[in-house]
C-alpha cells in the first residue's frame, strides 16, 4: 500500500459513482479512501448508502463497503483524506463548477466526468491515447487560478471514444480528416440509472438522444486543439455530423463512421496497419489501464457487435472493423468502446494515471 | 366477389408468403384463390401445411385455412386457379428467375419479393409512389419474350423504402440529389424465419446483413432510371453509401440519412411541406393499399421511433423525423417504414393494385 | 351519440388514463366528455398536457385532443359534464379512497383501478364474467353512506385475471377448488410509467413484484365472496400461493398454474369442454367490450404465448393453454391476459357496460 | 504439465463443445489436448473449424486454436492423446450411446454432457456436491461391461440444477421432502446455438420447452436414488411437477419453487442456515471447480436475478432468495443457477475433478 496515491470518489453512490468503485479496487496505484455523496447518505457506510441502489452486476467490494460516505459539499473532509477526486457529481453544470473549483482551490487533483468544464478553456478534456500533451495546460490553470496543487481535468462525452481515437491514429500518421459523418447505436447504461424505461426499449429503437449531437460533434474539436497562450484551441478544421441513437444493449456504443481526408488519403490496408500498430503516450508509459493495444481491427465482416466486443481490453480498448471505401465520403468503418468504462470511468481513471506518471500529482 | 381478380401466392407457406396470406384477407379487388408451396407441402389443407411455422401474432384467416395447397412448380394449375400470382418462393435466384417466366409465359402476372429479376432490363422494380411509369416497360417485356398478358413485376430491397420515398419526393419537387449517406437498423423480420438467433440479438448490435448493402446503394438508381428503348436505364447520378445494422426489433426499418443536393438546396421548411404534401399516383388513383397520406412528418424530436411509429398508414406509410441541418452534406433525418408490409408483402400488394388499376391485368 | 352515458376519466394523463382514452374512443354506449388530472395539467387541452408524456403506440383519439383537463380535486366540474368516471388516478390510498368517496357522494358512478377500495366491505371488486353479482352490493352501500345515486365498483390486481376467469369457471361447474400454486411472468407496463428501467430488464428476470403476491393471494377470496348482511364475506376455502415475476415483455401476464380439488376431480377434456363453453352474463347481455369467447384454449404445446396470444378478443379473452396433470396437485395449465386491457381499463369499461345494463348508472 | 490429466472434447465444436474448451483453459488438473468433431472438421485447426460458428463472447484460447481437429468417430486417435473425453457430441441417442461405449471400452473416462446414458442403470448422473457416492458404481460398471479403465459418467439436465441441491441440503439435514412444485424460466443458450428465433423471443414468453418437464421430474429421482445390486435405484418418494418456460435471458435458469415436507418441517431460518453452512465433498477435497460456498442465499427481497446472480461463484454456485411460508405446500422459494456453466460444461468438469481426486481416472 506504501506510495499508493489516495483517492476519493465524489458522487460515489450514482451509477459512474459505482463505476469508480468498482474499478478502482485493487488498483496498484491508487488506494480508495474516501467516498462521498449528498447530504442524505452521509454519515452512512457505503454498503448501507447503496442498498437498493447498487447496479451493477458485481457486488460492492469489500474494502469500500464499511468506508462511511461523506458529505460531496464538505472539501476539508476530502482534503483530509485523499490527494485525488474522481467527481462523479450530479448536480446543475453552475454547481458542478463551482464544486470542482473548490476541491482543486485546496489542493485536489479533480477527474471530472461531468460535462461542466468541458469547455472552459484551461481545463483539458482528456483521452490519454489522444491528448496526453493537453496536461501541458496544468502550470497555465494553476497559475491563472492561484493554485497550489489543485489541479481539473475531465473526460469528453462517452460516444466520441468509439470514432475519435481510430481517427486520432489516421491524423497521427499524416493524414489530414476533412469531415465525418456518425451514427452511432448507444447502450442505455450511457443515460445512467434508472435511465430509459424498459417499455421504450423493448422491440424499439430512439433515434434521439438530448444533447448528445451537440457534444459528439463540438467535443473533438477542442481535444484535437492546441496549447497557444494559456488556453486549449480548438481545432475547427474538421466537420463531424452525429446522430445518435439508443437502442436497447446494456453497455457499449457502436459507430458507423464515414470519413473523408483533406489531400491524401491512405489505401485500406494502410489504414489497418495503421491502427494495429498504433500505441500512445499511455502505452508507453505502462499505465495499468491502458489497453494493449488500444485498437484492435477485426477482419470478421460481422464485427464489432455490441456485447461480443465491449469488453475487449478489459473495456479499454477500441474495436473497430468493416473498413471499407464510402461510395460518398472516402472510407468507412465500424467502432465500438465500452460506454462505461473507456467512456466513463475507466477513460478518467486512466487519465489519472497519467498525471500521476507525468508528476502532476 | 364478382369481378375480383383471382390471386395466387406462390411460396406461401413461408414468412413472406404467411404476410401476404395476411394482408389479402378481404382484398376489395383481389380474391386469394390459390396457395402454392414445396412438393411436401403440395396436397395438404393450407392450416396443415403451416402448422408449427406459422410465425405471425394474427391467426390464419379462416377464408384460406382449407385451402388446398398446389406444388409452386406446377404453374398449369395456378393458371387454372388464379390470374395473377404474388412470388414469395425461396430457392436459389436463377430457379426463381426460371420459375417466374414460366408463370408470365402461361399467362399470368408475377408480382415478385424476390431479388431474382431486380436487375433485369426490362423488369421494373416498383415502388409505387415513385417509378409507377416503369410499368410502361411492360410492353416491351411481353414483346422482348413473346409474352401475351402474362408480365413480370418486382418490388425491391426492403430497407431502401425507409429512405427513397422521402428522397424521391424532393427529386419530384426539382431538387436534385447527388449523394446520400444511410445508416440503417433493421429489425430482425427482415431476415425471414427463423432469422437471427436470439443468443446474438439479445444485448447485442449486428453491425452486418449480408448483401443487403449493395442492394441499398444500387436498387436506387434503377427506380429512379428512365425507360430507353424498351430498357430500363439506371440513373448514376446520385451516389449512396449505406451501412445496414441488424437491431434487436421486430419489425420496422429505421434510417438516419444525410443528403447532399446538386445544386439547389431547398429550406427546412420547403422541405416539411414538399413531404406532407406529398401525393403519387396510388394516392390519385385510390388503391385499396395506398396510404393517405404516404410521408407523415412528425414533429416531436424523438421520433419516428422504430415500434411507435411503423404502423402508421396500416404499414404502408413512412414516418419522418429529425429534419434538420447536416454539418458534412447538407441535410439529414430519420426515416422508418414497416419492412414486412411497405417493405414487403403490403409494397408488392400496392404494386399489383396499381398495375390492375392501370390496365395491365 | 343520443343516449350516450357521459363519462370522465380522472387521472387522464398517467398510463391507466391513456388507455382509458385510447379504448374509449367510439364506445357505443359511453362518450368521453371530461378528463381530469393534476392541478399541474388543469386547464390545459388534453393534448398539452399528454405531450411527451403519451406512452402508447396508438395516437391521442382526435376527439380527446382537444378537451379542456379538469383538475381531478373538482368534483362540481365533473358532476356537470359527467355521470360516471373512471378513477386512475395515482395518490396514497386514504388519499383516493376519500376523493372516490367525494365523487360518489356527488351522484357519480366511480369505476375504479386503484386498490384503495378494494378491501372495503360494501364495494364490489369486480370481474364481470365472475362475479357480476356482487353489484348487488350496490344498494347497500348508497344506503350505507347516504348516496342517492352514485356509487363505487373497483376492479381487481390485474395479474390474478389471467387465472381466475379459468378457474371460476371450473367452480361454477361444480368442481370445488382447493388449493392453487401460481407463479406469474409479468409484462413491465404492469408497473405503469416509467416503470423498470431496462437496465434492469434486458437480459434478466426479476422474481419480485412489491406488494403483488398479497394481492395475488388475497383479492381471489373477495371476489369469490358472497354477500351478507349488506357486505361481502370473503371466501376463505381456497389457498393460493402465488409467486410474481417480472419478465421483459411489454403486455401480457403469464402464469402457470397447478390446481388441486376438493373432493371431486374433472378429467382433462371435461376441464376443456367446460372453458370452450363458458358464457357468463357479459356475454349473455352482450355488452360492447365482452368478449366472445371469453375462454380461448389452445391446443398446441407451446401457447399461450405473452405476445401472440395478448390481444385476442381485442385484449379482452384469456387465453389457456397446456392442461396436463400435476404430479403434486390435480391439473395444470398456462393461462395468459393482456394486463392493460383485460387487467385493468378494459376490465373496467366492462364492469361499466355491466352497471348500465343492469341499471346501476 | 507434469502429471497433468490428459483430456479431450468430442463434439468440440458446437455451444457446449466450445463452452469447455473455453472452461478447460488454464485448468489446474487437466489439459486440453484433443479436440474431435465431425468428418467435417476433421482435419482442420479448431480455429478454422469454429471460424463463423463460435459463440461465445470470449475468444478461442491461444492453446486450443491450432489443435488439429480429429474425427469422433475415431476412438484410437483420442486414446492416444487423451485419457478423458467430455463428450458433447449432438447426434441421436442410439449413435451417442453406442459412440461413448466405445470410448470407455478402449480404457477413456467419458464424462458426458449428453442424456443418452442418464437411464442406464450402471451409469452415474452426477451432481458432484449432491451424488458423489455415485461414483461408487464405477466397478460395478466396469465388471458389467468388461472394461478394464474406462467409464461413463453423465450429467443431468441443466434445469434440476437450480433447484436440487438447495433442497439435497435439507435432505441431508433430515427435512424429507414429499413433493415439489417448480416453475423454470430458463435462458436461450440452454437450447444450444442457434436454439430460438430471436423473432420469437422478442416481447414474448414461450411456455413450453420439448422434454425439459419430463427430465425435471424424473432425473431427481435417479440423482437421489441408492445403490444395490451394482445399479441404481431411484428414489421415487419424492414428487415433482415442474414446468419450464423459454424467457428472453441469455443465460442463467431460474425457478419459483413450492416444497412440502414429508413430517418434520424446518423453521425458515433453520433453512437458511443449512444452506449457508452446506458444504459437500467437491468442497472438502478443495476442487478446482468446486465453489465455496455452493449455495448462496441473499437477503435481498429481488434476489435472485438471472443476469446479476448467474455468474456467482464463477458460474458454479446455486444463489437462492426470497424463502417464505408457502400458502398451499410449506415453503417455498426461488433459486438460479448458470446452466452453461454449472449446468453443463462446468458441472461436467467438476465431475471429472471428483472422479480424478477420487481415484478413478
Amino acid at each position: 500500500m506504501a506510495g499508493k496515491v489516495r483517492v476519493g470518489v465524489i458522487g460515489a453512490t450514482g451509477m459512474v459513482g459505482q463505476n469508480y468503485v468498482r474499478l478502482l479496487s485493487n488498483h496498484p496505484w491508487f488506494e480508495l479512501t474516501y467516498v462521498a455523496a449528498s447530504p442524505r447518505s452521509a454519515g452512512k457506510r457505503y454498503m448501507e448508502a447503496v442498498a437498493g441502489r447498487w447496479v451493477l452486476d458485481e457486488e460492492v467490494p469489500a474494502a469500500v463497503a464499511d468506508l462511511t460516505v461523506g458529505d460531496a459539499g464538505d472539501v476539508d473532509a476530502a482534503r483530509r483524506q485523499c490527494d485525488l477526486v474522481f467527481s462523479a457529481v450530479e448536480m446543475d453544470k453552475e454547481a458542478v463548477r463551482e464544486l470542482e473549483e473548490r476541491y482543486a482551490a485546496q489542493g485536489l487533483a479533480v477527474v471530472s466526468n461531468n460535462s461542466a468544464h468541458r469547455w472552459t478553456e484551461d481545463v483539458p478534456v482528456l483521452i490519454p491515447e489522444v491528448n496526453p500533451h493537453h496536461t501541458e495546460i496544468i502550470p497555465f490553470q494553476r497559475q491563472n487560478r492561484g493554485w497550489d496543487r489543485g489541479l481539473i481535468v475531465v473526460k469528453p462525452n462517452c460516444s466520441l471514444q468509439s470514432y475519435l481515437p481510430p481517427v486520432y491514429a489516421l491524423l497521427r500518421a499524416g493524414y489530414e480528416v476533412e469531415s465525418m459523418v456518425v451514427v452511432t447505436m448507444q447502450a442505455v447504461s450511457g443515460a445512467g440509472y434508472p435511465g430509459p424505461a424498459s417499455i421504450d426499449m423493448i422491440d424499439n429503437i430512439i433515434p434521439y438522444i438530448p444533447g448528445e449531437e451537440e457534444k459528439s460533434e463540438q467535443e473533438p474539436r477542442k481535444i484535437l486543439g492546441f496549447i497557444q497562450n494559456g488556453r486549449i484551441v480548438p481545432d475547427h478544421s474538421i466537420h463531424i455530423s452525429a446522430h445518435c441513437n439508443r437502442v436497447p444493449a446494456l453497455d457499449g456504443h457502436l459507430a458507423c463512421v464515414s470519413l473523408k481526408f483533406r489531400s491524401r488519403k491512405p489505401a485500406l490496408d494502410e489504414i489497418v496497419r495503421i491502427w494495429r500498430t498504433f500505441r500512445a503516450e499511455p502505452q508507453e508509459l505502462g499505465l495499468p489501464f491502458a489497453p494493449q493495444p488500444v485498437l484492435i481491427y477485426r477482419d470478421e465482416p460481422d464485427r464489432p457487435q455490441t456485447r461480443r466486443d465491449r469488453d475487449a481490453g478489459r473495456g479499454m480498448a477500441i474495436t473497430i472493423g468493416r473498413l471499407r471505401e464510402c461510395p460518398v465520403l472516402d472510407v468507412r468503418f465500424v467502432a465500438l468502446s465500452h460506454n462505461t468504462v473507456r467512456g466513463a470511468a475507466g477513460g478518467a481513471i486512466l487519465s489519472a494515471e497519467l498525471l500521476k506518471a507525468k508528476g502532476y500529482i
